[in-house]
């Protein structure tokens, strides 16, 4: 069976490799990308869902309208204006992955040039280039993606968008800085680049909260709101399972995410969508986003200290304020190992697993880094887990 | 803002501004594509979905295999067992629609040839344009495609695969024969040519059932299984809402399709695929299938008897045996109208709306045919609404 060439652009990856090991007995896992199951406010969603079957049967049965169900479009719209930004065409997504995918289809012809961070979220690097794309990678540092670089590759790749998660990044934990996002607004206007924010962590801060996104700054750098795309997602607050995400982007733009949206899934589910929008209304969200805060701050801090302990200079890492993940890098002091792929097999072998860093890396790996997520694993076991790490080391 | 080269390829739809009329007060559709919403089993439904979230929470809610949620494979499966297919490796999609879309991201290079029929599904030919398909139509007739003329378009074209709606078609509503059937899966094995069956409407039968599926038939076709895919949905019978589709295919094509999903939505949502889930393993489905078939086969024949009377000899059709659709072809008599894209004006003035058949052409348009919907105006209001489609002609 001859397949379509695009395929040809993409590998299955070593991490899926990585998680057929996961099911060992007793391993303790920092692998996953997901948020714990423990924290999903069942008894709302079952509310909720109730609600949306019995007010809104129909609606929420029925085949619906490809930019989303109304009442959802509306609580979200309500849920970006709380954070600065003018929702105006909001489409809803299945996930924030059909999001990439939408812009993948509608913006990426076959050779075409796209600009991420390095390292950025693996699924993104995957479906970009089934759809033909050169990806470029972009340094970051725990200040987020380097302003004065990103400038230069713009300059010289004229790129046809820039991919950021600015925001507690998948894998980096980063938070671009307010002074960069105000470049990042300012370099859209220079070279008229499209710029796509990425944002499904903003709201799971520990302490202070982050900076606005930089769709919400837009507001003060004439010309750039014309320029952005920014997506969101249920997925890391409230439940991946429901499959809802959004994207806000110019008219023209989303005017035909929304046509290949409806040759791609006709639209998503109304019955989550339903369910989403009951729930949204039921005004329990705030308490599930304090909830879930206060638990993977603990947790992140519990992580930071047992990496300290544990491993000392041998690893290098910034204190994330939010997200999921812990970007560390191995130094390799004192003769010890600095490779994250032998250290991850090691790891495996004393029950602790963890993702090297490399395949995050659309350019130039660096194979000693990797990423270590704090939210699936209770204190008790963070600390287990860490110092199995340590001696695996 | 330049857009990928792939939109290039599909234009909005001249259904989409059809579409806009149909909020004019007083009018009746027999335009849409959708089935009936006071067919929903709402209660049905709801306990699913309570069950869902009370016995499988976490799996409900969280992330879940790209392949989909594996209660759900099972009960899918079980399904398609007992109607004679050997279900191996199925995997759940975000509708058939997506199904589709991944065929086409797997299968489909710029510039590949693919045989659909003619006419055929809407929202397949601008899915499959969008990965650069070339489409060649298959004329039909009341027994489906027309298997010589069929045979004769594959040995011309070599396409990368033939598409076909092989029981009660949208628009068609055609029911492609037995010994039709089994030539298709002779030609796929002399051609080695993979054919996809799209089967949203198998069950929805009126009468007798229709002749088993072409993938149940490839048991007696030496080889013909490794060439076959086979689409279904819950959308027709159930509820479009939930989104839930699924695919059978040779091993391989999965695999790629899977790959291709993974990067295209995660996954189907679990919420909506464990709700399903509960629904099938409740029983309750033969009775809601026995439920459709029955209002649905009352206003097919309440159509056909109205559209005699009151179109005679302007209008030919076929009487379908399930699915949706009555596929008719004005034929001029007696000087009467034989343009249904004038006719479908003038029935908007009579406050009656149908869709127009030449935009389900891929190549060659018939301007003479047109589709009406049965499934959502009630006895009373068909016959009134073809009244008003006589008095428009």
């Amino acid at each position: 069976m001859q397949f379509a060439s695009r395929l040809d652009n993409v590998e299955t990856s070593a991490i899926r490799e990585l998680f057929k090991l996961l099911g060992k007995p007793g391993i303790i896992s920092f692998a996953g990308g997901f948020p714990d199951s423990a924290m999903f406010d069942v008894e709302g969603l079952k509310d909720a869902s109730q609600k949306a079957l019995t007010e809104e049967a129909g609606g929420a049965l029925q085949y619906g309208a490809t930019e989303g169900y109304e009442p959802l479009r509306n609580q979200l719209s309500s849920f970006m204006k709380t954070k600065g930004v003018d929702p105006s065409g909001l489409i809803v997504t299945t996930g924030s992955q059909q999001a990439l995918d939408l812009l993948g289809k509608t913006m990426i012809s076959p050779g075409d040039k796209v600009i991420v961070e390095g390292p950025t979220f693996l699924a993104t690097i995957q479906c970009f280039r089934l759809y033909g794309a050169q990806l470029i990678s972009a340094p970051i540092d725990a200040n987020g993606v380097k302003t004065d670089e990103l400038e230069k590759l713009i300059a010289e790749h004229k790129p046809k968008f820039v991919y950021l998660i600015p925001t507690f990044g998948n894998p980096s934990g980063a938070m671009l800085s307010l002074e960069r996002r105000k470049k990042v607004l300012e370099l859209a206007v220079k070279y008229q680049t499209l710029i796509v924010e990425d944002d499904p962590y903003g709201d799971l801060y520990f302490g202070e909260a982050p900076p606005p996104s930089i769709m919400s700054l837009s507001k003060d750098v004439p010309g750039s709101r014309e320029l952005l795309a920014h997506c969101g997602s249920l997925s890391k607050v409230l439940s991946p399972g429901l499959r809802i995400g959004w994207m806000i982007a110019p008219p023209e733009l989303l005017a035909k995410a929304t046509m290949c949206k409806q040759f791609s899934d006709a639209h998503t589910s109304t019955f989550a969508q339903a369910t989403a929008a009951q729930y949204l209304k039921s005004g329990r969200m705030p308490g599930t986003l304090a909830h879930v805060r206060e638990v993977y701050g603990q947790r992140a801090q519990a992580m930071g200290a047992a990496l300290t302990r544990e491993l000392g200079d041998a690893v290098s890492f910034t204190q994330p304020n939010g997200g999921l993940f812990f970007w560390a890098r191995l130094t390799g002091a004192n003769g010890k190992l600095a490779d994250a792929n032998e250290l991850a097999k090691r790891a495996i072998e004393k029950l602790v697993a963890f993702v090297p860093g490399a395949p995050f890396f659309a350019e130039k790996p660096d194979v000693a880094t990797l990423r270590l997520s704090f939210a699936t694993a209770d204190i008790e076991k963070i600390e287990e887990g860490v110092k199995r790490l340590g001696q695996a080391l």
